[in-house]
């Protein structure tokens, strides 16, 4: 493990203070004067943040200064407080997994995970496990097959290579909840001969 | 066109201004001491909001109070901050559309849509067109195709169904931007002969 940049004490606290509100901003029922209020407080700290911004997004940054190169993306990215966001292990035998929870912040059905979440999720884990070192892939094709509902709460989602073909990496992966499997995802990735193209890494 | 809920005023604004304070956490440069205050702002307002709180997500409120069942919905929702939010168009002849805009909270590869969140996009609408008044459908399988990278940016999906085969529908899709298909999808629904499960519904 090396030590966290010096820069994560600074932004990551603001992301969990800022996921914390998502929920909030979902789940209150206090009044029309409580929520005008509060929107006055996000708003001026909107300004605030605002008074040095990066152009476009946070993978485009001109000047690298040290940050993770993921700290944007919406699956793993600290920063970004639409992610959950993952920690996604590595296993020695090029095993993936990971333990999150998901709130009403990613509902779909009444209670559940929305769907398409769940396939966000096995698109992140799966290209995870296709990716290597120095061997970066991205995506050509991801099928997902949806068992039962996810039920929103503490999840669990897993990936493994199944086998290679050339230039092509077929994983397979899926989530799962207290009772076993919920959605299954298989994905075809594709590692580039030439230089990466702009979908390349572990970035999805 | 019926009237907007009276809530609606209330709420959607909030999200508004929270979906902004998301796009400049991931983007600021202030430093230390600038977000800082901006986080004591930010849990003051998270405060104020949780005075009253409904217990568990959106969907599971136990008092309808007359709130769009969809309203905290991920993909489609304007009371989820995370949601773009989706407006999907219903054309008469089954056929639906959706024009938005994805900034640095959805990134996955620098200036690129993450993959996971065009399946998100495509798994709503597929969804959408496969839903039929008093007939609804959940998800049974969703395949993604991904063409080329997609940029950060003004974009559109659509969907349209295929063909259906008893309580089969199978729906096709795709995302453009202003060079056309970056992503294309097929899902395959299933109406359920009896009560819809929980998946059910054009909440997807």
């Amino acid at each position: 493990m090396t030590d966290p940049h010096p820069l994560e004490a600074v932004y990551e606290p603001l992301a969990v203070s800022v996921r914390k509100l998502i929920d909030v901003t979902i789940r209150t029922e206090a009044d029309a004067a409580a929520v005008l209020a509060a929107r006055q407080l996000i708003d001026t700290a909107c300004e605030q943040l605002s008074v040095e911004l990066m152009p476009g997004s946070f993978g485009l940054r001109t000047t690298p200064d040290g940050q993770g190169s993921a700290w944007g993306n919406v699956a793993i990215g600290i920063r970004n407080p639409v992610a959950p966001p993952l920690f996604v292990h590595h296993e020695p035998d090029g095993q993936v997994w990971t333990e999150f929870v998901l709130g009403a912040a990613y509902e779909g059905p009444a209670g559940h995970v929305h769907g398409g979440v769940c396939a966000l999720v096995l698109d992140h884990v799966l290209g995870a496990t296709a990716h290597q070192p120095g061997r970066p892939a991205y995506t050509g094709t991801l099928t997902v097959r949806y068992l039962r509902g996810t039920p929103l709460g503490p999840l669990r989602a897993q990936a493994r290579v199944q086998r290679v073909e050339g230039v092509k990496t077929f994983a397979v992966g899926e989530i799962t909840d207290g009772h076993g499997v919920t959605v299954q995802a298989e994905g075809v990735f594709i590692h580039p001969k030439q230089r990466p193209p702009l979908e390349a890494g572990p970035a999805a």
